[in-house]
């Protein structure tokens, strides 16, 4: 998904609040917003956002020698998720259909953003929980369910802090044997890292594995071997969050993507409403993909 | 007042809505959003944001050939004003001090902004409307009832269509034969010019005279001659809207300010919350000013 000139402005705005984050020096503020500006002045739109995402972060470390501004943070999220998920586990037992609950949960997890316009309060939590529960799952459930329980081995792309301790619900689901999670390979946001899976138990459950990339999404060219090896041959991958959509929606695989939709280009894009659940495969060419396989 | 970095991601909102109100050529859109990021990118901060608004309109004049893309628009804002008139007129008849009304009846015209987050719809006009006669009006009224009661010439700073409407009822009361009124020079935004000051009704009222300058505001190395001697010599100077507040804030006269808050950094500027109404006199040295006079 290319650089829509929508997402610039917001761009510079998310810039400026990590610069915040990594910084409390004007300067450091100043010449980060200087230095977006002249990359985004001469940015390739064809390009998905997070690219500049990357960019901006790595400039942050650069300038602040901080690494990692948002651990507290995602420790947070993690404890946050983790008392929650008695509760969850509770739903799922009384659900008509665990399955499609435990997608929902995992869905409304992707809440926790602090990239986009999500929310990280425990209200704001239990509203997308609330609306998972309440509202019907629409998009490509059926394919998905079927797909799930088709493919021998499922990479599962995770998003944020907090959001990977749902993510277990659903992996339980699918059948840990069969699953390989992967996570960032360095810090992004609050994106999630090895310390995040371990945290959160999705490392005592499944092999979980860094893409070698810190991008805010999946850079096919950037990820590593190891990673590139797993999205190649997983009979399934499951990506959750915008970021990783807007980089592998037009991926030459078939990939099936979970996330809420918190920004308005992206919603658009996905043809839903800003704070829908979206549950949605990627544009490919999914006959010539089964033949294929 | 300087640029915050804050203003910058909004600059940048702004030149894009803007583009696509002078033009419905992504390349068009695509061009400014560039050449504002590099501008903003080498930008000097020390100058008030309307100056880049400046440059942004300049360019898209140039870049589209369209001179006034927001004509009709302020057409329309001139008579929704017009129609409100005479209750307004009736409000002020019934009031216990319709001087102090007739200055929040001014400060609420200020909504119908096109360029910060305005709300130019009969709604929204209404209920500023609604606010201006429900909640005391804090800040200098004080001493700007002395000023306009002691001044023997008042040069009135409008800003945008339709506010001049609710700024006749204001002037009215000041004294029609001691004020004249000052309106943007070229098209800015929904900014008055001279048009909408005759269709207002305030060119029957008072001496109108054009500022020379087509910034979003008044940069006063940039008004004409005419302008400047005016603004020099009055009396007192009542200056309206946001973009007359980040230009003139640090003027070297006594200028007093009316404008509805509806920017975070305007606002956190005056010390108000947004959505305020604000009447504030510049923080210039009143003895010294008051000693020369």
């Amino acid at each position: 998904m290319n650089t829509s000139l929508d997402c610039i402005p917001c761009l510079l705005r998310q810039a400026l609040d990590t610069a915040r984050m990594y910084s409390d020096s004007a300067a450091v503020h100043e010449q980060i917003l200087r230095d977006v500006l002249l990359w985004c002045g001469n940015m390739d739109m064809s390009k998905p956002a997070p690219v500049m995402g990357q960019r901006i972060y790595r400039r942050l470390r650069e300038l602040t020698g901080v690494q990692d501004p948002y651990l507290s943070a995602k420790v947070r999220q993690n404890q946050l998720a983790l008392r929650l998920l008695p509760e969850l586990r509770a739903e799922l037992a009384r659900a008509k259909d665990p399955f499609e609950l435990a997608v929902k949960f995992a869905i409304a997890g992707n809440i926790i953003d602090m990239g986009a316009a999500g929310d990280v309060s425990l209200p704001g939590v239990r509203k997308a929980l609330a609306q998972a529960i309440a509202e019907p799952l629409s998009g490509a459930v059926d394919s998905f369910r079927r797909a799930a329980q088709k493919a021998e081995t499922v990479l599962y792309l995770t998003d944020n802090a907090g959001e990977i301790v749902f993510d277990t619900l659903l992996i339980e689901l699918l059948g840990p044997a069969k699953v390989t999670a992967a996570v960032r390979g360095a810090p992004a946001i609050n994106d999630a890292v090895l310390e995040d899976a371990q945290m959160a138990g999705l490392a005592d459950m499944v092999k979980v594995i860094d893409n070698g990339s810190d991008a805010p999404g999946t850079v096919l060219s950037e990820t590593s071997e190891q990673f590139n090896a797993a999205f190649k041959t997983a009979g399934m991958v499951i990506a959750k969050g915008q970021g990783n959509y807007e980089t592998l929606s037009d991926s030459p695989r078939l990939v099936y993507f979970l996330f809420k939709a918190k920004c308005p280009i992206i919603a658009k894009r996905a043809g839903v409403t800003i704070g829908s659940q979206v549950l949605q495969q990627s544009n490919v060419n999914i006959t010539a993909v089964m033949e294929k396989a």
